[in-house]
């Protein structure tokens, strides 16, 4: 069944019936990367450019890998080395990356809305590998899949995430679609990294993390970054850490089975501690696992031909 | 039918039936970038590596994309992170390339000349993608490809190149195709850029573009660098765009058939206007989509089998 | 027959058994390079990650091309554009590689001993492409194959190894390697680059090179670093080539079988003279094309599942 949409750039351009097909198809093709032959030939004779404006190892990995998986072409691009260095605009690269036709386009940009700029000029598919401090789909993806295999449902869960919500384009695309998904969403942080009028989104702001710890069935950290403190947001890593990071005194109430997640990369010492990254709640490398599988679906569903 | 030199240096190699024949084989391979299954296996096993010992985005993207739609194994290499980088000569780094027995070098270097002297002095077949201010042999055939395509003959043509013919390797390798093959050649640009005795390659000077307008079947437009200006070989980009910019009032005794090229990355507002890139006199696009198609066809004439 | 350990990351780990295996293992291999179809499908779906944390140009293409030509699926990563970069810690960038199911890890890295640490965190089968000073077992492997192919037989030849002994990881794993074949090894170069006790490791140190190039079979030469003149440990590369380079003159006392040997990238008039280099005794060249063939044999060993 194909997707709604033949690109991948918002959360909001999923229906719920997409979201339950990306993970449906994302849970069977996890197995091929457990097979000693982890490759099918569904995509033989695609071409898949990874445009990796911004830097990145992991997604742009994991997208490498799933593409190579399903036996796509695939060539990459990055900032350094390309034509927007001799003053190309964006625009006029991507027209040329689509005149050598190329079956999907993955974009990661540092400008807010550049992949969907992008999908609406050229023909190819555009999967959006993250845009500014827009939307990040495909991470928001692999952890409602990651949450769904830890918890066996979706609705009615409640989820934390706790960080720097306002530049987090992973907070955004997470926040949109798990409440599409009716999953409760409970957002904290430092007040100035909290933006004005989020309960827009259907969340609730909390005051001090540990009060709604009790009620939380996934707690999601994000990375902050140091770059945040010399702007004045808060005062240094080491208050961060303090009042926001996550270590086993700071989960004293939660429940037994609350699961532990993170976007990756950490932090250790920062928004989480070592015991609790690497702690038995933690599921911070099975949502990197999941995020190969539900690339793999993605790209499928986009242009796979329907035979496996 | 093989070409009647083992390698891609320089347009002068080329015998006009090595040119027909290429733009032959790239008609017939344009095809397969159409296909939903854009892949055939008659590179397969072959290897080849791609040294970019200078920046390039599309080039570097064509070849890579028609290396792996022939099924070849490719590898690339850069500048940065290079041994050269530890102060092995450009020689030392090429004979070490090929003692890993690769059937095909593609090169863009710096240095005028590199690629002959690496041909010279390795067994693998070299495909020159730009060296120096020498040559750009397989920009030239994609341009050739083009004219034909748009125009359905090639032979009495006349050809208008506007820029910097000084540096540009695209307008010396142009220049040398186009006469080979019988299209008349009339060049322009500020003075200090169009080399002294350029009347010697059997093209025309022209004082001011607009006169020889009207008489052109295609006019190429060159990348102006911003480097030039301060190199006082012109005033500043606004003063280019002035004098030798190109835009729909510059065309206004244009034939309604006049064909506009463009070798890219494109200054928008400098060289050409974007209403004249966009509009329907423009191939540039084109340009790019046979790019892909000249290189599989190099490739298989070089190192193919005869059987597709 | 498998290896007896599932990784390659010290020479020490080797039996004398293994060695033997992966040259034979090697020399069967290299075969594939020299047909026209450089392919077989021996590691078809499995996952294959280079990681060059440090700058790699041949060791890097000589794995990637190993690699490909088994039919591995191949991704890259480098120190720059990695997370690493954002401040994530070594281990952790290597388990969340480790979560996308890769079956081998090949890592070069800076650090000694970092190999080690991530061979004994992962699942993946991990191959040590050179660690800071510690060790590069793949290049002393080929270099014994070399010697073997070269000379028909190991146990009993003499080989010096001149040149800064300190610092080479190349050094120090052929020693290592030679050593536990049944070489004697001899050391030279400048005293402060022959570290303290190094006659523990069953070598001898000779004074001066010439007093010893009567009784070598082989030479290998090293690449001498200008930083190291930086740090006053020789005063600068024309004395060096002066008391340590070796030319036609040093050799004139060799054995007309003395065999050359560098595992590059070469100084040519520093620690080598051109003619040396390119002279009959040199077997530079064949090292690298040995490189391919002796990676091969590694991944297909750790990895293979028996059936060609």
């Amino acid at each position: 069944m194909r997707l709604t949409q033949p690109h991948i750039i918002s959360v909001n351009d999923l229906t719920k019936k997409d979201v339950l097909n990306i993970l449906q198809t994302a849970e069977s093709f996890k197995e091929i990367s457990e097979r000693p032959i982890k490759k099918v030939p569904t995509l033989r004779g695609k071409t898949v450019v990874n445009c990796f404006f911004e830097d990145s190892t992991r997604t742009r990995l994991s997208f490498e890998i799933a593409e190579k998986r399903l036996s796509a072409d695939t060539v990459n691009i990055s900032k350094s080395g390309s034509a927007m260095q001799k003053g190309e605009n964006l625009l006029d690269t991507m027209k040329n990356i689509e005149a050598m036709k190329p079956d999907i386009v993955v974009i990661r940009h540092s400008i807010s809305g550049a992949p969907q700029m992008i999908a609406d000029a050229i023909e190819a598919h555009v999967i959006n590998a993250g845009d500014g401090m827009h939307e990040h789909p495909t991470q928001a993806l692999l952890d409602l899949m990651t949450i769904r295999e830890v918890k066996g449902r979706i609705q009615g869960l409640t989820v934390g995430i706790v960080g720097d919500i306002l530049h987090s384009r992973v907070a955004r695309s997470d926040m949109l679609l798990f409440r599409k998904m009716g999953i409760k969403v409970v957002v904290g942080g430092p007040k100035t990294l909290i933006p004005k009028g989020i309960e827009e989104f259907g969340v609730t702001v909390c005051k001090d993390i540990r009060d709604v710890i009790p009620s939380l069935d996934v707690l999601m950290l994000l990375r902050i970054q140091r770059e945040r403190a010399e702007e004045n947001l808060f005062p240094n890593l080491r208050e961060y850490a303090r009042h926001f990071g996550v270590n086993d005194e700071t989960l004293k109430d939660a429940r037994d089975d609350l699961t532990i997640m993170h976007p990756g990369p950490v932090n250790r010492g920062v928004e989480i501690s070592p015991e609790v990254a690497d702690g038995p709640r933690s599921v911070i490398l099975n949502q990197v696992t999941n995020g190969v599988a539900v690339r793999m679906a993605l790209l499928y569903l986009l242009i796979g031909d329907g035979t496996e």
